[in-house]
């Protein structure tokens, strides 16, 4: 088990578990565009020395200005944060709700953050049916009870979306009960525009929904953090009143308005790169038996062949300096479900490798 | 007046003011080591794009196992912070304190993060015939007070430091009255060891005293955000369940992991520049009619000479391309009164030659 902080991504942890250097491992754990940062953001960082020696700019001017130009909405709609996490934790300050809903499985970190700023939890379960999507009137029925829910789109870990017409209707329950809907549209860049189902066109109508983004995943900056929130200026405010003042640190700032800067070019490589390796992996799981979840994002939830339990896969797949999520730790999932990554050519055919010899050489060991 | 968001540093705002490019001005507005980071740490940086596309060690460990080393301490008696100030907000988070009492003037955020974070604020005030160091009955009747107090050591903006008396009579109020004491130690290694005052050697006996450090001042890195806090165990454990994961970056922990890699020679270069530079910088302000405190750190407290306001000289220095800090906002200082940083010999110069003008040239103008 090397989730000990709840999380995918944690090299030091694995290093100490399977006795390897950290950079030894490809991590599937952590769902990163495999591309890596675009050259633009690589060139920023090399000459942005200067960044480091000067105090960030409190007021994110330049980014939010940019952001504001790719949104087409004005920068007063736009709250920059320390990565979405950050994010979340200011509707959390801001809001200070005694309840707070989620929809499981869920990324783990809405729980969290509840219980850190002291929110009760109250929760709905997605379907197996419905490829984990709860059903609609369950969380309209949750929202009543709530004063702010927290809905993935794409939902982590199962990488689905729910359709324009959900999305809508759980708005409208929101303008209707009071309760604040968080859209976390973090993987949302990973889906072709086309097929991208998203609040952000009809915010306007909705004084009550925060849509909340990463930078990290798609421009493969993790380790940089940076997110933001989309929603009514007077909604930003009281975010941006709950920062602590430089928490964007510079070289994010810099590195994410070189981001918005880089041509179209990343962006369609990117998505033709997902597209191809999802299906790539989709089909090489199949024929190992694992039967996947066919999300739309750069990530897919897995549940392991026959009584293989994802700790077992963890431990046998890590000793091969091969890292996977276990998602054993999901409320509403079993213990044999894990996710992956969607990584690039040669780390998939990797994985489909390894995981073929672990499953087949274990089994003759049994 | 570039004070918008309440402190020095901001080159976006002095740009739009003074209609010039944020790079072409001299900041003596912010207290920064003028050597720039350590070489270790440019080099870190240049090699670190690793850092980037990984999410940061949320359990800062490598860090922390430095700084147990350099502090000569347990790892769990430190908690890393997003910079110095997210450690002051993870104190009101975790203690919630409904009053939080200060000693003006000092830095700006002690009562703004109180004000964010819905603690009332009470304040003393230093006395001019004191450097504007305060009392130590009046600090310890407000201890008696509040239910957290801040103190600065050395103090912004003065740059002057309580002695280990005095600190130690508040940290013995602290256990007596249960006020938590916060000593904000964000510049105290730009004073030399052997004249440095705090409780550090004395922590184990105080579990209601919290240090606060910043690598971000001594090392030049204030955009990348890095600062700790020191206390006993389970004070840091109290702090830490507030922090928001990933909250520190990882270029920020690979920066400080190199600067506690860093030789001797770089702290010691520190110490003798901004000495030699106060020293300089304290003969030729007094020669161009400006009282100056003869603060210990790399910054100085000055009352401008005459009638001159420090928003005119703000702004005649600016149009000059050189930023000062006014401190005609600090409560308990007036409008006279601005702060400089130390900088390197070539800026100090030219800050006294351009002062001299200033002065010389505007009163001819009146």
């Amino acid at each position: 088990m090397i989730e000990i902080f709840g999380h995918g991504g944690d090299m030091e942890t694995a290093a100490a578990v399977f006795g390897r250097r950290a950079a030894d491992f490809v991590d599937f754990s952590a769902n990163i565009n495999p591309l890596g940062p675009p050259p633009e953001v690589r060139e920023a960082l090399r000459s942005g020395l200067r960044a480091v020696i000067r105090y960030p700019d409190p007021g994110h001017r330049t980014l939010k200005s940019l952001l504001s130009r790719s949104l087409q909405l004005a920068p007063e709609w736009i709250g920059i944060g320390n990565g979405a996490a950050e994010c979340m934790a200011l509707v959390l300050l801001a809001l200070a709700p005694a309840r707070v809903g989620i929809v499981e499985p869920c990324f783990s970190e809405y729980a969290e953050l509840a219980a850190k700023f002291g929110a009760e939890v109250s929760r709905v379960y997605g379907r197996a049916s419905q490829q984990w999507r709860a059903d609609k009137a369950e969380m309209i029925a949750l929202m009543e009870e709530v004063d702010v829910l927290f809905l993935g789109q794409p939902n982590n870990p199962n990488g689905v979306q729910y359709g324009q017409e959900e999305l809508d209707a759980l708005a409208a329950a929101s303008a209707r009960t009071g309760t604040v809907l968080v859209v976390d549209e973090a993987f949302t860049d990973f889906i072709p525009a086309e097929r991208r189902v998203s609040l952000l066109e009809s915010l306007e109508r909705y004084p009550n929904v925060i849509l909340i983004r990463s930078m990290t995943k798609f421009y493969a900056i993790p380790g940089l953090r940076l997110g933001y929130a989309v929603a009514h200026p007077g909604m930003i405010r009281r975010l941006s009143a709950k920062q602590v003042t430089w928490s964007v640190n510079g070289l994010a700032l810099l590195a994410g308005e070189a981001c918005l800067q880089a041509g179209a070019d990343y962006e369609e490589r990117t998505l033709e790169l997902v597209q191809t390796e999802r299906e790539r992996l989709l089909t090489g799981l199949a024929e190992l038996g694992c039967a996947a979840i066919p999300g739309e994002a750069n990530y897919l939830l897995i549940r392991a062949p026959g009584m293989w339990r994802a700790a077992e896969l963890q431990e046998a797949l890590g000793r091969r300096a091969i890292l996977i999520r276990s998602c054993a730790m999901y409320p509403g999932l079993s213990e044999n479900h894990f996710r992956i990554a969607v990584k690039d050519r040669k780390d998939n055919l990797l994985l489909l490798d390894t995981l073929g010899r672990v499953l087949e050489e274990e089994r003759r060991d049994r």
